[in-house]
């Protein structure tokens, strides 16, 4: 970085200032110009991810307001040029300096690619990973551990907030992160659940981590930082809005080694989450629930339109990442002769082996073959007057 | 069939008449041996299968009993020295003229390969092929339609039975033949509605056409025989077995140009039809329901490891058979960046263009060219303060 010019946006005294107070240990001009990058662009902008991933965000930004050639990105030098023309009504310093207050403000750390805490799962998002995280709490629970995406509806059922709470704290209380984004319904049942089970879970936010969006959250957002984190790439004082909504899910679908769907309106957001899931080459599970619940149209929509995963119950959750259940144990399959036999069979009445013979189409060696097996284990008894079954 | 000697099973002036008053426009020497073959084979005996293939009925019984060297059958010589001891205790004269005279009796009617009302889809099962069918009503009905099988659990719960009659009724009202196995739960429900509906449907029974089972089922067997059939490949008189009700599934399975399961326990006898249609090449249809519904657990099994198709409605059944919805033409996706303008706008207080640049994160070229597009059909509206959503 510090070859570059510093960009003019970020070279003033309190964006240097705000910048080492945030983050001390880390290079202020990077610190600076990822904030400036998460004021300029909304989430996903895929012309600066790849601006930044070719020159660095610092050159990025010098280049992104300099009036040199257009830099041709992506293929498209008109991509560039656009996209210039989205971010320079936002390039202000005092909106970077704002961002790293808000930020230090409540306690935050800005984590930046390559941070040992940074989720690197973000990373399979390429151009369209997060420039910078804010969060609250403690991320590097996300570097380590197994992470599970547990979505769904806002206008959730009982059964299917049921079934969420379930899935979400059995996977937490064997040890799986449970991300979700930390709305109504599904979303809050499983963060509810995974902390009801001592376990760890993550909201991303698609607003600034200063605000607690729904404000009803305030507390479960508390609780979730205390042994997890909640994280937006939104800076502080960011509003939600649908377009960060549906940016936010693809930071859900990434962290998660799976996303399941609990409950799903047909045309609902966690749809879209299915969806970033999907193209990410994610394991995608989809819980299912009554045809004539319009709660579960949009998981039995995945189920037959994205391949998803049929899951109801959190053993074939870890499925999903790979994990093998106990009791897959080979289970040798029945003999159908001796179905036959025993159906023929009465557990009254005496048969002799020639008229079990008739009444299973079964051969008299057959019979008696499978009379003497069956009579080991008491299954069937003779008697004078032929076979029954045991008693 | 002339060239053959007579086998002795069916040389006798009984089995003649009887033949000829039961299927008069027909070869009685065939209609003979079919009906000995029924006698004498459980369903689905593949080295029967195989052995009239080969030679005929009438040459294959002559074979069965003959004291020549062994016939092998499908590489293996010992299947049928095994097969004809399954045989031999069967060969009784008097039970063939039972089978023929009991069809007779209920005014049945006895189907062979290559008559005109054959189900030639029952053909698929090649070895496995029903050597003849019992039928009660007008088995025709099979022959021109598409059917589709219903099947399910006895111990439905109501919102399977009121699946399984959604479905059907449906499906029957459209001109497909609604075919099922006649048993409490899933299946009446699935006969009762396509009856309902004005449309055709069929049942395939474990045991002999002459008597009803269950027994409770005695009415609606007869109102399904009034416009549709009543199918069976055991001779009347015969006991419904578990394993007839294991091999009248692949009947079914065969029978309907798709299968759905609509409930099913984790070891219901549904999976087993299920199974048939998978090995058929069957398209395979399973009704989701709540993950805490025992009698749902079948269908998400077949979900999993089946790889059935979730289907929910009558037209998702069609589709498994390959008939378009109506309502697929397609549909234009909505462009994001409207909908991110629109988050931006207020319904209240105006904003001007380069303030909605800013809250979109779009360029204000962008944002201008949105507007005259959404103005145009008053999704927004223009003030002398600036832009607003229209009312």
């Amino acid at each position: 970085m510090t070859a570059t010019t510093i960009p003019a946006v970020i070279d003033t005294e309190e964006v240097r200032r705000a910048a080492a107070l945030l983050r001390p240990d880390a290079d202020p001009i990077e610190v600076a110009a990822r904030a400036a990058w998460s004021v300029l662009v909304e989430p996903g902008d895929g012309v600066a991810g790849a601006l930044i991933a070719a020159c660095g965000p610092a050159e990025a930004l010098r280049l992104a307001f300099s009036d040199t050639a257009l830099l041709p990105v992506q293929g498209d030098p008109r991509a560039m040029a656009e996209a210039r023309r989205r971010w320079l009504p936002r390039a202000r310093p005092a909106a970077i300096v704002d961002a790293l207050h808000g930020c230090r403000d409540v306690g935050g750390r800005m984590l930046l690619p390559g941070d040992p805490e940074w989720p690197s799962a973000l990373d399979d998002l390429g151009a369209h990973a997060p420039v910078v995280l804010w969060t609250r709490g403690d991320p590097a629970v996300l570097a380590d551990a197994v992470a599970v995406a547990i979505v769904g509806a806002r206008a959730a059922t009982a059964y299917g907030e049921s079934v969420a709470a379930e899935l979400a704290g059995d996977l937490a209380a064997s040890g799986a992160v449970v991300v979700s984004g930390g709305a109504y319904g599904i979303d809050g049942a499983a963060h509810r659940a995974a902390l009801g089970a001592g376990g760890t879970t993550v909201a991303f936010l698609a607003g600034g981590v200063d605000r607690a969006y729904p404000i009803g959250h305030q507390q479960l957002f508390d609780r979730i930082r205390t042994g997890g984190a909640v994280i937006s790439e939104v800076p502080c004082g960011g509003a939600p809005t649908k377009w960060r909504f549906l940016q936010r899910n693809r930071l859900i679908a990434a962290a998660g080694h799976a996303t399941v769907v609990v409950e799903a309106g047909w045309r609902s957001g966690s749809l879209n989450t299915a969806g970033h899931a999907a193209s990410l080459g994610r394991p995608l599970g989809a819980v299912p629930g009554p045809v004539t619940s319009a709660a579960s149209a949009g998981c039995h929509r995945l189920l037959r339109e994205y391949d998803a995963v049929c899951v109801t119950n959190a053993a074939e959750v870890r499925e999903l990442w790979g994990e093998v259940p106990d009791d897959a144990a080979s289970v040798v399959p029945p003999d159908p002769d001796r179905g036959r036999l025993l159906d023929a069979l009465s557990d009254r009445v005496a048969v002799d082996a020639a008229e079990l013979a008739r009444r299973s189409g079964l051969s008299l060696d057959r019979v008696r073959a499978l009379l003497g097996t069956l009579s080991l284990d008491g299954t069937v008894e003779q008697t004078e007057l032929g076979w029954r079954r045991g008693s």
